[in-house]
């Protein structure tokens, strides 16, 4: 079975910046979904300004890997949605966060962290460099690819320790940055990728869009979705593993919901 | 210079239940911190009905470890208050959560997940083994320790997965859990504890007094506050530490702050 | 194309012991092939006495996914071969670590720790709890299993934090063990799974099978091997990604081999 | 009590090669011992060609943190000293790593990978970033701190995924390394760090300076050693923590010990 994929933009600077409308005339959605689309990935996008952002609870129980690209409107991104978007990481959708969706809702809620990073728009050489060649994210990949023009984020980037480091990148102005990094939330897989600055064309690179295939297939889980992963059952004494008499006093009654 | 330890409870159950109350006659937070008091470490203590919940912006600036414990009363902690201890641990103030603040508003942003599990309250034998005798959180334990009536907490505990699983606890129901795990988010550390169900007296068991002794000092982070970890400051081209020109476009101004 | 599976086994309590024979009357090594067979995964066997333990370099080559199970014998396994096997780990063949194999060379070299542990052999009941139903080696598992005997293993076992814990196990006497934990090491996957005492019918359970089909299809990395893990390439001043001039003093020549 | 400290050197280079000995003339060791020194540090030194390698059991059970420097003589350490010096690890004795130490036998079976790299010597400059400004090891530096010659050392680094990364490396060439790795094996903490190639004065540099008394102080369990962390013992039924009876058939006598 296919993966699902759902690429969200915020899709704003398309509409107020010719710059980036002439680099990525389908919006940058379009332009992700359109490197996606092959037999063994199904693609549609959403956008911030649809209702519900495009991300109706429908739409997420059908997905199975959730692209996010976001900048300047992380702020806009309802607080609800957020957290319907959140649940289904921990039940198992996989989350693949672009470049400045690491300020992102959906990113910093995941992460517990503040996500920040020092940043220079001077359109620099960035070159990412691969930790592990054997990794399924880096598959096609040499020892590292270059973009001739980039963004800059620089460390120190305020997050958890990752479960693995998969690319760092040097920039010519000096600074270094991981820029490719995999977490685990619940039955979520999230990986964090930097490169994607608007105003150049990053998502036109070829090895860029080796790494979002490959990140779309290393985030899917195939698992059935975790859905009590937020529930906390309570285990009554005569339906433990070894049935078991209470000793001592109880403020709880059986069956009862723990308190939040 | 003595480590500044703040006990935070939220001190409901010893108000409304007379078990509670006889068994901590100076609250949970009393008790701890009665515990807690010595020539290395001072305490002082704040509970839910202060003003701000006790925890004033200049109280947190001189805390080094905060101490909690809440239950029946998570969803009333100011969102406000909760950002605000949160900034304060990604800035290097150690968190130690206790028992039933697994749900707690703050456990929770700090894990970016549910922090669920399944429980059950029948007064049963909790045996906490220790899976690293080396480790400074289990200073002075044994191979382990048991606690002869406490609340079962069960496996799975959706946490990310920990820098380190101290303890894992065995019940006599028939349930495991990790009862000790350490994290780092930004320059703060944190340690959960299981044990403390308000219903027990296991606040006065030697070895839980141990571990919380040990907890503290293990949290406290002697460095400078890293008050700067959640900014993202601009470094202009002629800043760079390998000072370059511009190429390409910009959408971006100089010194400009980053989107939210 | 299938997981090349090759299941190894020290074959040595068969020959001696009547009642591991008529356990395992086609070896523990021929249970876990009939085991892992099917569709996606074609399965061979090696044993310590054959000629080069069975692991001759062409066969390793081969083998996508490594099978360990070895306890009287550990001893016997030539440090040659082990060498060799540990290269084709680093290089992107998985492997999966059987019960008493915590203390085989193979993985003590992988893990570069003593995976120390207490044990008894009772026959005690073992329950198998699943830490994340979401994890593709629980993939088919309920909350738990039992296994009505076992061998008990007893934490602390000395081995390094794991990328992943998968499953925690109780058992009947009172201790806790971690039974399935992941690891990476060059671009191979490990994973330890606790039970399969010789002296019960353990490989016959079959949630204990479906651990090894789903563990197996874990560690197969479909990556080309990395064949220059061990490899420390010079990378000269002129070939440099950004070609530099030499500057102050040198004691190596271009081009020559780093030092072991 | 002072944290007992004991620099290991191989001390070739300072006898074969003017440079080196202009640059250490008293060793790299001497330089490193003399860094160290101070009320909170005793500091002794041991070499290669030392009885033992100047590594004898009772001294090593008296040394809280090891500092290993070698280079061109790796393989003229003895195995039998190499395993007493991991023994000592897994017990609770820290170890620092510098730089060419990444191919010593010591941390390469510490790590369980090949721990290889790519590598230029020309003297070119190294940036080194810190990550997390609140860690110990970082403590009293800035954002980075700069070596103007350096040999180069570049991804991948064939290592595990470290417990913490604290600082990446940005190198004129074009390559980046993660400089400043923390894990741990047993009881005991490892700090790698990189720089410090023979060739140039780098450990008379104050910020590599200021790294070196960090580590150490970091490295420093002062936990009593785990003596036991390589037993295997046998728990019999009947010292159980809840004993029970002997069920099903047994292989292995009461008190026998577990195979190797």
């Amino acid at each position: 079975m296919p993966i699902r994929t759902l690429v969200w933009n915020e899709n704003r600077h398309e509409q107020t910046n010719a710059l980036v409308r002439r680099l990525y005339p389908r919006g940058i959605h379009g332009e992700i979904a359109a490197v996606l689309s092959g037999p063994e990935v199904t693609v549609s996008t959403a956008t911030l300004d649809e209702p519900e952002h495009g991300l109706a609870s429908e739409r997420l129980e059908k997905t199975d890997v959730l692209v996010w690209w976001g900048h300047a409107a992380h702020g806009e991104v309802e607080d609800a949605i957020v957290e319907r978007v959140q649940q289904r990481v921990w039940e198992g959708m996989g989350l693949v966060a672009l470049h400045s969706s690491h300020f992102s809702k959906i990113f910093r809620r995941l992460m517990g962290t503040p996500c920040a990073l020092s940043w220079r728009e001077a359109g620099e050489v960035e070159r990412v460099w691969v930790l592990n060649p054997g990794h399924p994210i880096a598959s096609g990949l040499g020892a590292y690819f270059e973009i001739a023009n980039e963004e800059m984020y620089g460390e120190p980037f305020s997050v958890p320790e990752p479960m693995e480091t998969v690319f760092i990148s040097w920039f010519e102005g000096g600074e270094v940055f991981r820029s490719g990094m995999t977490y685990q939330r619940g039955a979520g897989r999230i990986f964090y990728f930097r490169p994607g600055h608007e105003a150049y064309p990053t998502y036109h690179d070829p090895n860029v869009q080796t790494v979002l295939r490959n990140a779309v297939k290393w985030a899917h889980n195939s698992a059935p979705a975790w859905q009590r992963v937020n529930e906390a059952p309570n285990r009554p004494p005569d339906k433990a593993p070894v049935p078991i008499k209470v000793k001592g006093p109880r403020l709880h009654a059986d069956g009862e919901a723990g308190y939040r």
